[in-house]
């Protein structure tokens, strides 16, 4: 794994880690407090804070007057326009992207259907074209994009850059996304799991204290991100979260989606079009290979029972059911205090969801005095945020949790 | 929580770190590799190993040439009899003891039908005329001995060292097990779940290399530790691994022992005795809060399994059916790539589970080109191994895991 491999495009290692905890400051910090932060020297730190002030990677923005004794101290803030990051995050029906700055902020969101999914080399020159808008919609100078972050569906192989072999993506077998997308855009590229880009990007957005979480991410699969101690999982192999095959109702009747009974057929956008069909609610023909007509329909469900057709609704409590019964099964077996949802087909869902969910799911769960269900405190650009995060983590933390750079 | 609270009775901070960078290098170590190891200065180092040998924590045995060009330097052990920890892991049906010296090897073990489980202060009493036993037939000064650590089934309350309300334990109901252990035994105690006890017994023996594995228990109750990139996971309330609810065979009927087809229903020795007598195989009467008497009973249906009585057979077929089913579902949200089985049941049933899950387990695991499925390392003292490890670390380690201290 080349973590950190260029950390030399931003200079040095100590660079590095100042530089990394004035971006960690965003009220802003002094240098005696980074003297006392980094444990460099107070002539290090005065060096390298003029080298990063010269590169324009951090400002002086005032003085202070600290809290104890003393004379006012300059405050040091990263200029948020310094460098930027790029997130896209793949979905068989949605792509969607963000542009980051420095400080994790959103600077450009946008969403498109995935063109033509069963051919990945229309699936990359499309990501390719609309980074590329995107960062012209920016108005930002391309050499300051450190990068593009990709949230793929699991399985991967993020040593290889490879997603394996997603079921949802049918004819998708060992493509080498990363190499791809890096001759395509020019850019250094990472990929991660989508359900563990998404977990990154709700740690980033939920701030402070030690969080223990799972994050449900749905969009036309099912999974779970796992934040235990504010740490990111991610499993021996980086794929963790495959939940879809929990069982969740019993006696439910097969549809030919994942077991009998399971998250994968009682909550995903294709399942509740084909017992949507199977009741006749839907008469269309919708192939179950076409994950943007299944969208579609699917979205479509969700209008209809927000317009008060019981029989659609139903629908959704009977997938808010699956999803309290598998949600409890995480909940009881990683002692977690938090749930979030979200993903690409959260929106469409979560009034309804939120209003039974909580209910439904707290019997269910052992010996919890305290459990928070609740959506993603970042929205539905969750996974790609969190894939751009990966890229200011990679170039500018000291100890980059993830991973390989093409 | 008193984090190393009690570090003064070590010395001071540096100490512990030395001591710490000694135990850790069981080959031994030399003075130069601390001070490289630490950061300490060489002076600091000289002084702290002269004050450890002074007080017998820490042997000289003998000059070793250095790899490279060099004088020979001389090897520092730590002096495994030095200190000495007390593990117990209660257990409905068993209580099982340990006490390990300052190596972690075990220089007493000793199983017990648990007395009166009814009785809380039985309990206590009884463990605590056994800890006495333990450390009279150890030869061991009781000043050697660092404290004892307590695995107990959850859920817990490691702050106020309270065990909630055990479903397997009736009329337990937040009973202080840790400061009831402390006055009848004089012993600075800790405390922790059974599961993840059982799981840093098991870390602290396998050694070496990056570990993800899922623990899996199987005593009266059954549940999981989970070991995450090396780390022993706790969960928001120290309360991981309930696992008893996952839905493992959805065609099963309810026995009254969990959801009906839980993992519980399938895989508690209890819930093989009810099946055994609703398929009349036995016709005793044996009452289900009766945990000794269940034991018993369980130990003879797999005595008649394994003489060869078909219908026995089955039943732990059944089990491990069961197992595999739950372990999938845990491999799966986790991406460990191991999983291994132990507890105070797991002797009874090891060689035929261990001939039949493997091939269970594999179809129903996403996306794994490799899954160790393997028994305890440690074997059935595993969690009273993890509950006395506790103690050295609490004590010996510069950054202790866990926990208070009475």
């Amino acid at each position: 794994m080349a973590r950190g491999s260029n950390l030399s495009r931003l200079g040095d290692f100590n660079q590095v880690v100042v530089l990394d905890a004035i971006r960690r400051a965003p009220a802003g910090i002094s240098r005696v407090e980074l003297v006392a932060e980094t444990g460099l020297t107070a002539q290090t730190v005065s060096n390298i804070v003029r080298r990063l002030i010269h590169e324009e990677f951090v400002a002086e923005t005032g003085r202070v007057k600290p809290t104890t004794r003393g004379k006012p101290r300059m405050q040091l803030r990263v200029r948020a326009s310094a460098r930027y990051a790029v997130g896209v995050h793949v979905d068989p029906a949605t792509l969607t992207y963000v542009l980051i700055d420095l400080e994790g902020r959103v600077r450009q969101y946008v969403r498109r259907h995935t063109p033509d999914v069963g051919r990945p080399d229309q699936v990359v020159a499309a990501i390719a074209a609309e980074v590329e808008r995107l960062i012209d919609a920016a108005g930002v100078d391309r050499g300051a994009i450190l990068g593009l972050g990709v949230a793929a569906p699991g399985p991967i192989d993020i040593d290889e850059g490879v997603l394996i072999k997603p079921p949802q993506l049918a004819g998708w077998e060992r493509v080498r996304l990363r190499a791809d997308l890096h001759r395509a855009t020019g850019l250094h590229v990472l990929m991660d799991k989508d359900v563990t880009a998404a977990a990154t990007g709700e740690r980033w957005a939920l701030g402070g204290a030690r969080h223990h979480f799972v994050f449900c991410y749905l969009g036309s699969g099912v999974g779970a991100g796992v934040v235990m101690d504010d740490v990111v999982l991610r499993g021996a192999s980086n794929n963790i979260g495959e939940i879809g095959n929990i069982i969740v109702d019993p006696s439910a009747p097969d549809i030919g989606i994942g077991p009998a009974g399971s998250l994968a057929s009682t909550c995903m956008p294709q399942a509740l079009v084909v017992h949507a069909q199977r009741r006749g609610l839907i008469t269309d023909e919708v192939s179950r290979s076409d994950f943007v007509a299944l969208d579609d329909a699917f979205t479509r469900l969700c209008e209809r029972a927000y317009a008060g057709e019981a029989e659609c609704l139903r629908l959704l409590d009977e997938a808010s059911a699956g999803l309290a019964a598998g949600l409890a099964v995480l909940v009881n077996a990683l002692d977690v205090d938090r749930v979030v949802l979200g993903g690409p087909i959260w929106s469409r869902i979560s009034s309804h969801v939120l209003a039974v969910l909580p209910d439904a799911i707290r019997p269910r769960v052992n010996a919890r005095s305290t459990l928070a269900v609740e959506g993603s405190a970042v929205g539905e650009h969750v996974a790609a945020q969190g894939a751009a995060a990966l890229i200011l983590d990679h170039y500018l933390s000291p100890h980059p949790t993830v991973l390989v750079v093409e």
